[in-house]
């Protein structure tokens, strides 16, 4: 396996098995950021990387967004200081939960993508960002049936914040640079099931195109 | 990155970050055997692999299982011959959903694991057991902590069904040999992640071990 | 408490309590008929009661939802012949639940109401649609934002359908005399209910002319 | 319809349908105590009402849970000040929803039930105190099999929470001292509900009582 999209032979192996089909775009998109926190984003974080790269992009995808009446939501991971209302079982296996304390500084999304007061920010309690939230109650609502998921891990959040959104009907796109992981190579292996499974993995430029040229929200 | 789970270097980082902590058993388990139908067992079927050892590997926890009365429970996935209740965005991403047919043999947990009256079937929407079926309810009834999770595939619905799991408050572990993939390279990434994140990598002769020297259930 | 919506000082109390809003019709709609099988039609039946006014009202709907382009969905319940897939504390709550056998007639839609192959029948486990079923992916997956619901019982799955639809960002509506309920005060007080908290009442002549009348569908 | 639950002609009538059976006691119980914060108790407020006789059954319930090791949670309402986290169709039906800021003292439990750092607060979008929460995983995580479910109001969040309970496979009970409505009427009607679909509706003694029986915990 190489860490590269272009590993032709296994695309056509999967595609002759009935995986990675284009959705493509519904009716109406929203943008979802995913866990852009300084948990995540302090290279010297527990937890964290650096996703510089990764930011500069994803302030190109929101900023196009915004310029086009396209709705962002934000999410970030947070318990309350005791752990109370977070499982035994996920500190067991993410120890690194008991860093996200509600409140904190560490849990607030950076300001370099300066979150607008009526852009909800989800606080949710494990990797998707549909599991136990209102997410899903926010979007039905204002009729999106298209999600962007951009920000960080592309082998955690991202992959299950996709998968999580076609389950529930919704059609699902990533825009590969504007995703990060810690791992090179769970990142590339993240890449290529989620566009064989999940969401459609496109460009930034395509995200930002398809905003710009789109008229009808 | 290698196709092995002994990548120390990879693990250490990863432990260092606070993930792959050992969940361990709690006090009731029970057997999720996934997507064992002819649909994914022959190797001529379009989504179909070889899963021969697999098979082989499945018989052996599922009959310490019945030895120990332990509960085992399966999943299929099966739509209505007009794809009327399934979404449109499934079928475009992974058309091989339109070869699962409510009813078709194809869709039948395979004879050789003799499935009996009293072990639930569930007809599963999507990758994960708990994804918008009655499985929580079933769980939660019996006082089933924790989910011993086999069958296929490995990045598929092994890896959400694990997700599934831990994100429900369960115990999950993943018998390594007992899992199977159609690509040896996505299996090992997914074995890793899965081992990082949501369920405990084990080998079949330890969760054998573990029925058979439980008294308390 | 009499039994009517009529009650005027009741309906003020709630008003300026903040309850009892219009929600009104989003932009695409669906009908939702709810358990219409024999099981609940036959007055015979043990759960089963006279809900002949109901099935020509629900005709009327479904009528006018099917001449203008609305979907229409159905649901049942029903459990496999062992039971191995219902939990325990519904059947000791519950215990008609032992009558809902996947694959007897009772279970199926009546024919009074000419199931379309192309409809699709949720076979839901609890009393809501949307409780551990795929219903959600095939409402967000066809871009639907409001479900019209008709059937049977007003105080058991009816109103749990509503409180769902509501819980997930939808608009609902429950015209009057399209539910029934084998409890004449029971069918009273949770249409208040129901109209106070989740869903709008209105007549079956309103959601006719709204279908017959939209030509934006 | 009398406002009472002995309606012995209409209790008789569910029971030969299959309704109001027992439920009774799983192996580990839990309190989720709804929504007792100054929104709800406060009689000036816009959802509020006298809740005083209310107040002081659910002390003693949480007493003796306390005294013998019985887990206690509790649940609020509340949304962002800008109200983005919450759907529009909400805030139509139910306007009420617009005095439930996050941070307000309005939304805290009342200090009268003195909660402790160690019993997780629930914040809840909706009338269940499981839809769209992490309360599930909780509950699953702790082995918890049994809810008792005490507070406000009958007619909305508490039938709602009972349904959700006993829809994912717990026990659920209401102790009826324990459990207030701005409405008698609604208050009344919706207890015989909840004990004849949900939860076993008893006495806060009988509760009381089983917590200081229960030697197993």
């Amino acid at each position: 396996m190489t860490h590269s999209l272009d590993n032709s032979e296994l695309v056509a192996f999967y595609r002759a098995a009935g995986f990675g089909g284009r959705v493509g775009w519904g009716s109406k998109a929203a943008v979802l950021v995913i866990d852009m926190a300084g948990n995540w984003t302090e290279p010297d974080a527990m937890i964290g990387s650096d996703l510089g790269g990764v930011t500069a992009q994803i302030k190109k995808v929101i900023t196009a967004a915004r310029n086009n009446d396209v709705p962002v939501l934000f999410t970030t991971m947070a318990y309350d200081p005791a752990m109370s209302d977070v499982s035994r079982v996920s500190r067991l296996k993410t120890p690194h939960a008991d860093k996200m304390v509600r409140g904190d500084q560490s849990t607030q999304v950076i300001a370099e993508l300066d979150r607008r007061d009526d852009e909800p920010l989800i606080e949710k309690p494990r990797a998707s960002a549909f599991r136990n939230t209102n997410l899903i109650s926010i979007l039905v609502d204002r009729g999106i049936d298209t999600v962007v998921i951009v920000g960080c891990s592309t082998s955690g959040c991202i992959r299950a914040t996709a998968e999580g959104a076609v389950d529930l009907g919704f059609h699902a796109l990533v825009p590969a640079e504007a995703v990060g992981d810690r791992s090179p190579s769970a990142h590339t292996a993240n890449l290529f099931d989620i566009d064989q499974r999940y969401a459609d993995v496109v460009s930034v430029d395509h995200v930002v195109e398809h905003f710009e040229s789109s008229a009808d929200r």
